[in-house]
């Protein structure tokens, strides 16, 4: 699959393809419950950007790699990704009882397969990064090392603790930034370094460009994220607009007024494209990401 | 600590210290949210009978090695064992308010953040043993293999959502077994199989023999768990006896009456030792603890 993409839609369609039948493939294997196995297909096929999957895809691709050498990484991304989200919409949660214009896992199911798929599916990711025969124990162990750090409480679950006690406190720019960083941003930056790991680039320069690049990237993510939930079509962005404010969590729009907010999204995407300055056309799909991120409609 | 223990009581409590120790140094790391980090702390320390990573240490020496090198390897279990608590107490599953005399995490703390705690060590554990640098990379990666595979859809939580469906259905003795081969039986097979695969021993005959060891051991500690439930003291097991009759949960002494589940018991016991033959004293601690589940008060 090395062909040029300079479209970020035609660069998420490929690899969204790829990735989806690597998944489909994973938790195709007989697992101990049909029942509990439905809900893990539910949860992580059917729906979904693959945004981390992509950045995983194109980061191998900015450090002269193919696909090959990430896909394993890619997979294992969006399934941490789409536990998390199964987890968040639980009752005791966000209480989303919608998501990408369909039923919550645990509508769809019942709560208590919804939380054990969850937990499955995070082994899995482990498991699958594991079990990637085709990369050397060394490399396996990086993007292990990666992946833990991002989804746990230094990362994602961290992230979604500080969340919670947020809710209907006035955060400082600062605050909500730490809060999104770990959130969101941590998962984002390790998609990318693990897409440059797999492909042999540990401890290069173009590794920590690309932490950089991951890194604004990441908080631009968020900043459209919640001008959407302001902005967005409830129909296109798949749940209901103004449910951020609605249970009155702090956003950048809800801090720096929206005209506010969408001036920090450009700042944010100028630092983030300065980051690939270093690279050459390798890092053209990288840059569609970036201005898919910021242009975004869902 | 190369010290002959025959006292099981004796050798756990050695190993609950140790493990404690460490468990501690590594949830003290800073993380995101100190809300979270507490719960984690609780969810962790503070009680448990640490038979997972005794029987982790207890593997490392049947086959030659020291407690350092499966120090990590028994932390990890211990983690996965302490997160599958925290989240089979919540509301949604098994719905407990009391574990080991004390409040669950949930009641102690909130739903959201005992979900999030149990998230958050479960990634920790993969954490550890990727990080544990004295071992090669390529026992690291075994560990993770096999730690992935216990605790997922294949292993630990996959007997989780068998044991949903089964509520209030008879199941064959078969059918009982597979349930717990998978939600117990298959962590603490990794648990011992960690050990040895820590210290050295993958792809030997001994690897062999332990991992019969453990199936047989995993098997044991279930129908004593039943048997106490029965017949055990609350103030001693910690949880309301006759909790599972009152849940309609099918049990061994449901099964087999109480007489046969005990008979159970014993065969299972001698076929846990006869795995050991080949082994000489410095087995000794795997077969203190093979009669400590048997006997075991709680």
């Amino acid at each position: 699959m090395i062909t040029q993409y300079l479209d970020a839609r035609e660069f998420l369609t490929a690899c969204g393809t790829r990735v989806d039948a690597e998944l489909d493939r994973r938790i195709e294997q007989t697992g101990a419950s049909d029942r509990l196995q439905a809900t893990m297909r539910y949860s992580v096929l059917g729906g979904g950007k693959r945004v981390r999957p992509a950045l995983c895809l194109a980061a191998a691709r900015a450090v002269g790699g193919g696909d090959e050498p990430a896909l394993a990484a890619a997979c294992a991304v969006e399934l941490i990704h789409a536990y998390s989200l199964v987890h968040d919409d639980l009752p005791a949660m966000d209480d989303d009882e919608l998501r990408r214009g369909r039923p919550t896992t645990h509508i769809a199911f019942d709560e208590a397969t919804a939380i054990l798929a969850g937990d499955a599916l995070q082994a899995l990711a482990f498991e699958l990064l594991a079990n990637d025969h085709e990369r050397s124990p060394e490399i396996r162990i990086a993007l292990i090392q990666e992946l833990a750090r991002a989804a746990g409480h230094r990362g994602m679950v961290g992230g979604q603790a500080i969340d919670l006690e947020s809710v209907g406190k006035t955060l400082t720019l600062a605050q909500l930034e730490t809060m999104h960083r770990h959130k969101t941003g941590a998962l984002i930056e390790a998609s990318v370094r693990m897409g440059a790991l797999a492909a042999g680039a540990n401890g290069t320069a173009a590794l920590t460009a690309l932490t950089n690049y991951a890194r604004t990237l990441g908080l631009a993510f968020q900043v459209q994220d919640d001008l959407l939930d302001v902005e967005g079509d409830t129909d296109v962005i798949g749940k209901p607009q103004g449910s951020d404010a609605a249970r009155a969590k702090p956003t950048y729009p809800a801090l720096l007024g929206l005209a506010g907010a969408k001036e920090h999204l450009a700042t944010l995407r100028q630092a983030t494209l300065a980051s690939l300055d270093s690279f050459g056309p390798e890092a053209d799909p990288l840059r569609a990401m970036a201005d898919f991120v910021v242009a975004r409609s869902h």
